[in-house]
């Protein structure tokens, strides 16, 4: 059907050299064209138009390498396409420049239950991953709210991190081998399943979170672990900054490697969705400063129970805590969740919202937070922010509205939120990528002799700049 | 001191001007020659003889930069030295070489308990890091035998494993923030002490494992830990090595997330060590096929005891092992310890020993252990073996005697040890590293194309190649 479109459209005779070799490799069907491409989104959420000259979508990584063969050969463009839920506009790309999708490449091999591994190829999304090994009695432990689109290939440009990375980590943690093609079209195949391996340079971290730059990951082998056989959930309320990385140390302690959750609201976000008339019933009353979300996961089904609530009784004498509900049912857990995961009625509250993801020392958070939320009342009387996040990760999400989506205001968010972290160094951006959204404020984050070595590096590994050009920092060659 | 008996051996006058140019950034006191050099060591176990040139002892990151602006000026080799317990030759020197040893920069500064991190230079011994976090009741959970001698940028430079890596992974686990000197000089300050950080390249997994061809680790930030509140230790008989590997299963998944020890003995090594007249008593009797040291560690004393025995009660009433003993005392529990630690009495039984640091697929590890037994059998009857290691990490340690030390027949036991991993796709070094000695074998664990990105990489970051040339790989240059 494709094929039958892309002649009708754009019969071979008017087909560019470069499209036709490339045609070639993947075959017909491994090419879309015209509308099948503008029809396309590359970037979250997914409103089409996507610009770029042709989508190409190889079903082998010797097809990726036989394509990228010929566009290093030719100073082509290629901009990777997992599935497309990255927040940063990475994926995006320009009239001049090759979309490579992964989306034909979605094998998952028979999960290895000795080694307790699973070979996948990139395109496969993260909950197919999940399923499969949940279908083994086995848990791969990186979960995020784009489970049902993301793929391993897209979580590993990014370094995906998400819900579980005080536990187990961020997909950096989680990945023993790799396959990756680089710019000129070699395979480098670091297909180990082994935990350990210290022969010369460990490769495959060159390829995690670099954003398709440096590479384009075909095929990764996971790491699984044992699927808990316990789960104990909380919500409890806090009064002061001060006590609540302090919960999170006695609850670490006391819960000793099992706790797999420490997700703090803020009392803005808490009295946003929460209460009468809201989407959420009220299990704690909203008065309170902050709220955490706390989770252990573990193999003893009993013991975990009384270990938690023992846990959770030491922080209330301590007066660590001043009000808790433990979730006395599978319903009940989920609807703790509901509350912390609903990003649509946030994002409904505050429309339209401006996101950051940031991480900075625990000591600093509070004032950091008072800070910004000060500058914009001071510059937006009307605006507002919420605030939440992964405290054990040192991590939180700031969303703020000010009632427009004008460059020049977004812009102006964008100043408050990162000059008052670079002050106390933090980092601008925990878990979501640079891409070409925050660009311009790497330097934020990063030393000139840091964006330095980033460059180096790109320049060697693809010294004519043709994977995912501009994302990240622009090359020497862009200026 | 040293000063003078510079100028009595080493007059100015005589001085390669390189030296008085390096003398003059680091006074001195920061320069060692003649005697002072020779009388030194460059590797284990230490038996002096370093023929460097010089050895440099800059006292900070400046004077570390401004030594290798000079060295990368004039196409000088630098070997860095740390704690010299590395086992493959990676620190040894040649007479043109220059060794820049990190043995003044050991300042740790004060815990910072509120992020749980410990920011130290690296040149301190990895032993005050533990000292310092206990302390302030955090855990540094990175641990070793050499734990006396071995400093921190040896450990990053190694990413080094050792006994708790099934719960807390390697150092590159426990790294956060990091600083380190590239050839030319440049300083790259990667300082951030934060969890998560998504902006570019994530530089520092460079320096570790790359064995100090790359950089030069200066200072880092180090990830602590809460310190355990419960210890539980037991010694485990297991018939079989299908029941091992189940075994494994069956703990990891019962002690959810606590368990800290699962060190696999062949019988092998069990009877070189205990019984009687043996340097050790002998907890279970000698005739099963393997020993299991299970420890973990938790939150929670009495529950945590509850759960660990009724995870063995589990895998006994399973019969996954048919017989256990728990420690119930410091002592039993240090006792069990002595005997999976008992390097000096492995060693002084199987003289001269020859040891190999092997990582391969769990359920390939019994065959292989029996096909490199009877090829040594066949070629040397008198040969003997013994096999430990940590089966939860994928990685087992083989210790060899063949009666000699000759060259030839070293040579002969790494190609049958190695020939019999390299078809089962294993990994000559799961911990060790590369350097001198295993450099030959690089090829059997990594592909063509991996050691030419390798390469890649060392021209794009020390084009003159004067960081500890020769290590991992040989260079372009060197052919």
């Amino acid at each position: 059907m494709i094929l039958k479109s892309n002649e009708l459209h754009h019969g071979n005779s008017n087909m560019n050299p470069l499209l036709e070799k490339i045609r070639d490799v993947v075959g017909p069907n491994g090419m879309l064209l015209g509308d099948d491409v503008s029809n396309r989104s590359d970037s979250w959420p997914p409103v089409g138009g996507c610009q770029a000259m042709a989508l190409v979508r190889p079903s082998t990584t010797t097809e990726v390498s036989r394509v990228l063969e010929i566009c290093h050969q030719e100073g082509q463009s290629v901009v990777t396409h997992g599935g497309l839920t990255g927040l940063v506009g990475g994926a995006k790309a320009g009239p001049d420049e090759l979309v490579l999708s992964l989306e034909r490449m979605t094998g998952i091999e028979p999960v290895d239950s000795v080694n307790r591994t699973v070979t996948v190829d990139a395109g496969v999304q993260l909950q197919k991953v999940q399923e499969a090994a949940a279908e083994t009695g086995l848990l791969f432990p990186l979960d995020l709210g784009a489970r049902g689109s993301a793929t391993i290939g897209g979580n590993i440009s990014t370094n995906a991190g998400g819900n579980s990375v005080i536990r187990y980590g961020m997909i950096r943690d989680q990945l023993l081998g790799i396959e990756a093609v680089l710019a000129d079209g070699t395979v480098i195949s670091s297909m180990k399943g082994v935990i350990k391996n210290n022969t010369g340079y460990d490769l495959k971290q060159l390829f995690i979170g670099s954003e398709g730059t440096l590479g384009i990951v075909t095929r990764a082998i996971l790491r699984l672990r044992p699927l808990p056989r316990s789960q104990n959930t909380a919500l409890v309320a806090v009064e002061s900054f001060d006590k609540l990385w302090r919960l999170l140390q006695v609850m670490d302690s006391a819960l000793g490697g099992t706790l797999s959750a420490f997700e703090v609201m803020w009392n803005d976000f808490y009295q946003l969705i929460v209460g009468d008339g809201k989407r959420h019933g009220q299990p704690l009353d909203s008065s309170h400063a902050f709220y955490v979300l706390l989770e252990a996961t573990g193999g003893h089904d009993e013991g975990d129970k009384a270990r938690f609530e023992s846990a959770l009784e030491e922080s209330l004498e301590g007066e660590l805590v001043v009000d808790a509900v433990i979730a006395q049912s599978k319903q009940q857990r989920e609807d703790l969740w509901a509350i912390r995961d609903d990003i649509e009625g946030m994002v409904k509250a505050l429309f339209p919202p401006i996101g950051f993801d940031v991480s900075l020392s625990i000591p600093q958070m509070d004032g950091y937070v008072q800070e910004v939320r000060e500058a914009l009342n001071q510059r937006w009387p009307a605006s507002r922010m919420v605030v939440m996040g992964h405290l054990g990760d040192g991590n939180i999400h700031l969303v703020i509205t000010v009632g427009s989506m004008d460059e020049n205001d977004i812009h102006e968010v964008e100043k408050i939120v990162y000059e008052a972290l670079q002050q106390r160094q933090g980092v601008i951006s925990a878990e979501h990528g640079i891409g070409l959204d925050k660009r311009a404020y790497l330097g934020h984050s990063r030393s000139a002799a840091e964006i330095a070595l980033m460059r180096t590096l790109k320049e060697a590994m693809d010294p004519r700049g043709i994977l995912n050009p501009g994302k990240i920092f622009t090359s020497a060659a862009e200026g």
